[in-house]
């Protein structure tokens, strides 16, 4: 029986780290921080540093190893994610077997990056293991880019008792401004969705690489920043050769002059 | 000019502080902490915890305040907690000059369940007192109650790649099931909210407390478990005096099937 943890860490910011995920981390036998392309840079290396300066036990083993890559000859975006996360599920069961069998122990911790439960494959992938192997499964919650996103503005997330919605770029696209809601925050965008729905009275609160240390932040009026944010996300993109950004828009319902 | 600081502690767990939580109040000159109606029970102890547990630094003063009631006389909803709003800034003003002027120091902090920008009227208050005094606002992310239910019940807040809406229970009742996305959470709802939607294909993960030591965790089809959560709801709140509840629905779309 394999104890394996789930541990949300934040988005890059060290601090971000709960109390709560820092114990979980010292008290696994193995951690282990899957490399995709773009954590072979800059990201990696920060992920390694947060467990570093987290792990007080000095009997916790830290392990990387590579992620396969999604087949871009599966035409349909679902199910080429799905095909993706079931052989991630055995690369992970690989690792796992290997790693453990050299050092001992039963209790496997994977960092991730925000919030297990956002916009993240890893409690999938955790589902198809336990199909393999006996699994207690245990989730830590982490910061997500949301609310890092927030506290950078100092901004509310939602209006007033209103609702919100959470979205992607890609559905951005194709479905337009979200219906039932006048707050939309937008992840996974790759790249600049925002120009593509009607500016006329939204704002919006652009961040990326939030909580790091090169965090960029930009807000107005969508008809007069759009050019700015696709500008200066280009620019850091090329500077850094990966992003991440997040964007909250609101549309002016007149609650903000009544408030 | 006034350094305020709005720090999210997350939901009732002393271990969701955050590093960047914990630093923030040890950098404080003074911690204010509102009591309202329930806080004068649990959750006032529970504050006062993980503020003591947090700060190490013995300069940080920690005092409380109470903060008023909202006007039942007023009938529209919105005014009404927004006339609240410019009644606690005064509160808060006051609480600073006094404690300010006892102790010294220009740096306040302000401790909030879960995460400021997230249903919570900190912000808001904020705006309104920096109209009044020169501030400095910042705000630290913490965990929120939907990130501590998603991992107690340890399922994913969104399905693949899909929208998802927080709305609140009296938006519920008002609009039903929120249009454009097929999984909601819902806060805010003084009580059972989720009976007034069809239950048809929809399931439901609810919690109670969520991160607390005496949390309360059920999910099932909406159909088979409402019944069970009325009543679960119903005894938590006579035994303890309060309630915060929360919970997560999911429409089926047939995507579990793929995934």
């Amino acid at each position: 029986m394999i104890d394996l943890t789930l541990i949300g860490i934040g988005t890059g910011n060290p601090d971000h780290v709960t109390l709560e995920a820092a114990k979980a981390m010292s008290a696994a036998d193995l951690i282990l921080i899957p490399l995709k392309g773009e954590d072979k840079a800059d990201l990696a290396g920060l992920r390694l540093e947060i467990c570093r300066s987290c792990v007080t036990n000095p009997a916790t083993r830290i392990a990387s190893f590579d992620l396969p890559v999604r087949d871009p000859a599966t035409p349909d975006y679902l199910q080429r994610v799905n095909d993706w996360h079931d052989q991630i599920a055995a690369v992970w069961q690989g690792a796992i077997e290997e790693h453990l069998g050299q050092g001992g122990g039963s209790r496997v911790a994977f960092l991730v990056w925000g919030d297990p439960s956002l916009y993240d494959s890893t409690l999938r992938i955790a589902e198809r293991l336990a199909r393999q192997v006996p699994l207690r499964l245990k989730v830590i919650p982490g910061i997500t880019a949301i609310q890092t996103l927030c506290a950078a503005h100092a901004i509310p997330l939602n209006d007033l008792a209103a609702p919100f919605t959470i979205t992607t770029g890609r559905r951005l696209r194709e479905a337009g401004w979200p219906e039932g809601a006048d707050t939309a925050v937008v992840m996974l965008d790759s790249g600049g969705a925002f120009a593509e729905i009607d500016p006329q009275g939204v704002r919006i609160w652009w961040g990326a690489y939030v909580g790091m240390a090169n965090q960029l932040l930009l807000a107005g009026p969508l008809a007069e920043v759009a050019t700015q944010i696709t500008a200066a996300r280009a620019a850091a993109r090329a500077e850094h050769g990966w992003i991440m950004d997040i964007y909250l828009m609101r549309r002016d319902t007149g609650q903000a002059a009544r408030a």
